[in-house]
């Protein structure tokens, strides 16, 4: 069967059922974290298709952090994922799939258990690394890129000290689909060093909620200061600021 | 430059710069939800890129729930997202990058939030719905894979009465991964039913807190409801029952 422009319209479904096998190869554990593939010639002729639809499938289990791809066609699978979940959100925000509200709160659902756990399990070098960072974000010095990075540092190390690297990695996503955002509303901003008092202060607030394991406190504060600070997103049309 | 089997190992950062070009797009507006992308053969000129570059950027995009993908080269923009989430979430977890515990408890994370705010914004629809839900799993003959399928649905319907899309598309995901676990530790129960007594009792409590707009308390029972339900995989090496 062929196409107006004369392709083979086999290629998809050839594509789909490639991926399919590299998915039980998978989970019948035939490879296993750090493992290196045959190339893509020898996996090719043993799964019956293309290299063109071989390579497809390859580059979809790229995109979704299964595996790295080398130049010279091997590929070998990732010891720890390397999440293309922010990305992905970006486009779906952009998009309309999901609102700017809708991601907020699923953040706070994520940060609220992460703040009530962490308070139980963090240990020394969590509560170090939050002294550190509040610290240097407390520098009035400091370039207004470099405190956001550090914002960012500090909402990941309540997930981490949680331990649990699915939560930090989608926190991290649902956080990485609106950076751009952000940054920009942080550069329009004037006064941006005044109007984030109120950030610097609710950051000290949650480190000691997590120092003193009071983990109800912890989540509370957790919501209310993501809450407060996108208000202004909430409450209107999706947009931040 | 070519590799060992004589292949030119500059297609991969084409079909990136095309990936990056196609996400730039989106991302500026170009097409919105729905919109029907030019052919590949239109789409590949204007990228200045081969077909086969473009179409493994496509596969990308397709796999990520972005875009539908014809026969006959027509690509069009989703207007709602096909989470992949569920599937990738599956092979990470056979591949060790990310533990069953883990997974539960980002669950746990995103449904306790969602039945605390499930509790404001559930509608009448969705009372009826769960009140249908579980008076059908409440029927003793009914067959475990109905009941199982019933239970997804409980809890999706969960997220849904919260009115949080990604939230729901996270959890279905998170629930997807395990699927298939569930399914056989079901059928290697020789008295199944009676060991759903506790998950069908709990249910309707979670019900009845969220139709009593009882936030603090849904939240607590699906908390207490998932992890006991999955003790066995939470207290030993990360495998369920």
């Amino acid at each position: 069967m062929t196409d107006p422009e004369g392709l083979d319209t086999e290629q998809q479904p050839t594509q789909l059922r490639v991926l399919a096998q590299l998915r039980e190869m998978i989970l019948g554990g035939r490879w296993g974290a750090g493992d290196t593939l045959p190339g893509e010639r020898d996996l090719a002729t043993e799964l019956g298709c293309s290299r063109a639809s071989l390579r497809e499938a390859l580059r979809v289990l790229e995109a979704q952090g299964i595996i790295d791809s080398k130049p010279g066609g091997r590929s070998t699978i990732r010891s720890r994922a390397r999440s293309a979940f922010g990305s992905v959100l970006e486009l779906q925000l952009a998009l309309g799939q999901y609102t700017t509200p809708e991601l907020l709160n699923a953040r706070v659902a994520m940060e609220m258990w992460a703040a009530r756990q962490a308070a139980t399990t963090r240990r020394p070098e969590h509560l170090e690394r939050f002294h550190e960072l509040l610290t240097r974000m407390g520098d009035p010095a400091i370039p207004v890129r470099e405190f956001n990075q550090l914002d960012a540092e500090f909402h990941a190390l309540i997930t981490t000290s949680a331990g649990n690297n699915i939560v930090t990695d989608l926190n991290r996503g649902l956080r990485a689909a609106i950076e751009l955002q952000m940054v920009k509303a942080y550069d329009a901003l004037d006064d941006w060093w005044e109007s984030t008092h109120t950030v610097r202060s609710e950051h000290w607030q949650i480190y000691h909620a997590i120092e003193r394991h009071d983990g109800e406190l912890a989540a509370a504060l957790v919501r209310s200061h993501i809450t407060n600070f996108f208000k202004p997103a909430l409450d209107g049309e999706g947009r931040l600021f």
